[in-house]
């Protein structure tokens, strides 16, 4: 493994697709941003060049950059029960890299800052060779760049985190493209009802095609969202999933849960300095409350599988893409996010 | 199953136990009792009669009361996911018997309602033939009685709740009887480090007789407990376990676990209206929240097997009695839990 200049460099065409805002800014505040930084962490590029050591990836390879490093030799790695790679996470949670602590980027001489150990907004890139999946030279970069993030982390929660069993009741908030990836997921595991919740109701016809099969708007009830879901489902639900970041939601993503065995997954992000609260009881009760990073996938082992998963048709990432822009449409596509149609926007280098 | 009548009254001698003072009042304050009541529910006794339709037990035999329920055909008890039984709930609920939602006890006409199911601070009581496990008449009521409630609580927490494997290290806050119970459970499961944390340095002697390792006094320190524990365990504890009842020292109990997957499960029960509250990026990072109740056993199933590996010496029991009275002395047993020495006081009918 190396040890030293361990760098990629990926060249043109890096495509890259805008991640939900929400997810953007609250990771930003989780993770302490450096500015100014290049922003960026779901994408899809071609091996430029490799620095000193390297040696799983050479120029000309095609990848998937991944901001949940995987070494293969860390603590984390080896335990077998973490996808949380340690190797680089001291560098890359402060925007560096970590041979010398110090940045790639720069303009006019002032260092410009990484981030999540991928800046993926960008035409190059610099990242840990800990942090790239090699994958088939046969998948399209445009589509495939999805499975850099949102998709894998669903689907993980799904199969890895909670490990849904067939004919299980399913509740998913947020109907973004996480929460589409968990029904998904949802769907292939067996599960007999996916509850759809969103205060959007236009998005269940999207819903339908990924797997939902009920849909909720809070706003339809008076009650709590959690006694209208224990209500409709003979008391609670069998699995959670949180895919927004708001920790009331993840409140009620917990207390829908069924008395002795509901599982509650959190997987959006909140914003720094928000707790989640409930009662204990909710939990001496049987409910359990869990996390998910990346849906618990290993990156560099997993991603490829993904990849593969995808080119023979068994998972969904076409389907998440309703918008394409240049990266210099970027602001566009912020706009776009913030109108609520878009699910992925693919920025491309050139077109 | 009996459908009606079906009660049991155990006859002189019951012998119950002082439930830790704290947690009496916490049950009563969670679960809503109902004045007048007969208090206690951690106990052993004989039947003296049985209702109607009684089939699993006849005058004579010897019983352990059971404050959790298992009627073995309810959606709970056929789900094979938890021991929390849904049969009675809501009669044991609000102090009354099942069939009229009537209590069985009076003083001069006035009812005297039942506390969860048991009642167990009495001569005599009356229960559904559901709250009760019948055990070897070999064993010694005055001992076994202690299974009940505290001592299967700690040790399922451990075994079933959260499944310690050898050579984990834990973490047990506050080290009453419930504590102690999962320290020799960890013991028995080949925890490497068994890490026993209380505010009172005096209880790490006894302590150590139940395989407490090392002993944290928080009181010692100036850093908040669980940067303490994530200090001593190079990242933190695989398991935790809060058997005290105070939602602060909930979220300490968690936030010593390891990241990626540390395990914190609740033991002690809380006051009415408390919360719990923490990060969210605590779980999104691996960690697991987790309760138990009656350490997830079934209990009219497993009680009797407890009570073998008592009398086979797989388990201790006679080393949590600290302390003997009789029901008329009940007032100085609560005073001997105030002042801290006490683990358990077994109160008898007649000495």
């Amino acid at each position: 493994m190396a040890t030293r200049g361990h760098v990629i460099t990926c060249k043109d065409p890096v495509l890259c697709t805008m991640p939900h805002r929400r997810f953007i800014l609250g990771v930003a505040r989780t993770l302490r941003v450096f500015f100014r930084v290049i922003l960026g962490h779901e994408a899809a590029g071609i091996v430029e060049s490799v620095g000193e050591c390297v040696t799983e990836v050479q120029p000309g390879d095609h990848v998937i950059p991944c901001y949940q490093a995987e070494c293969r030799e860390c603590k984390f790695c080896k335990s077998g029960k973490t996808n949380l790679c340690g190797k680089v996470r001291a560098a890359t949670g402060v925007g560096v890299m970590m041979t010398d602590r110090k940045s790639r980027f720069s303009i006019n001489g002032t260092p410009i800052y990484h981030f999540m150990g991928t800046s993926t907004f960008s035409q190059y890139t610099v990242v840990h060779d800990v942090s790239v999946a090699k994958i088939d030279t046969k998948a399209p970069l445009d589509k495939v760049c999805l499975l850099g993030c949102g998709v894998p982390t669903g689907l993980g929660a799904v199969w890895n985190t909670a490990k849904v069993e067939s004919g299980s009741i399913v509740a998913v908030f947020g109907l973004g493209t996480v929460g589409l990836a968990v029904a998904e997921g949802a769907k292939a595991a067996g599960a007999s009802r996916i509850i759809g919740i969103d205060i959007d109701s236009k998005k269940f016809d999207v819903a339908k095609n990924f797997g939902v099969t009920e849909f909720v708007n809070p706003k339809d009830h008076d009650k709590p969202i959690q006694q209208v879901l224990v209500d409709q489902t003979d008391g609670g639900v069998d699995y959670s999933f949180e895919c927004i970041g708001n920790v009331s939601v993840m409140r009620a993503a917990l207390e829908c849960c069924h008395k002795g065995w509901g599982t509650s997954v959190i997987v959006g992000v909140a914003a720094s300095g928000q707790e989640i609260c409930t009662r204990p009881f909710q939990l001496v009760t049987g409910r359990v409350w869990k996390g998910t990073a990346f849906g618990g996938f290993k990156s560099r082992s997993q991603v490829p599988w993904l990849v593969e998963k995808y080119m023979k048709k068994e998972i969904k990432v076409d389907e998440y893409i309703t918008h394409n822009l240049t990266l210099a449409e970027i602001n566009k596509a912020f706009d776009l996010m913030h109108e609520g149609d878009c699910l992925r926007c693919v920025l491309s280098m050139h077109t």
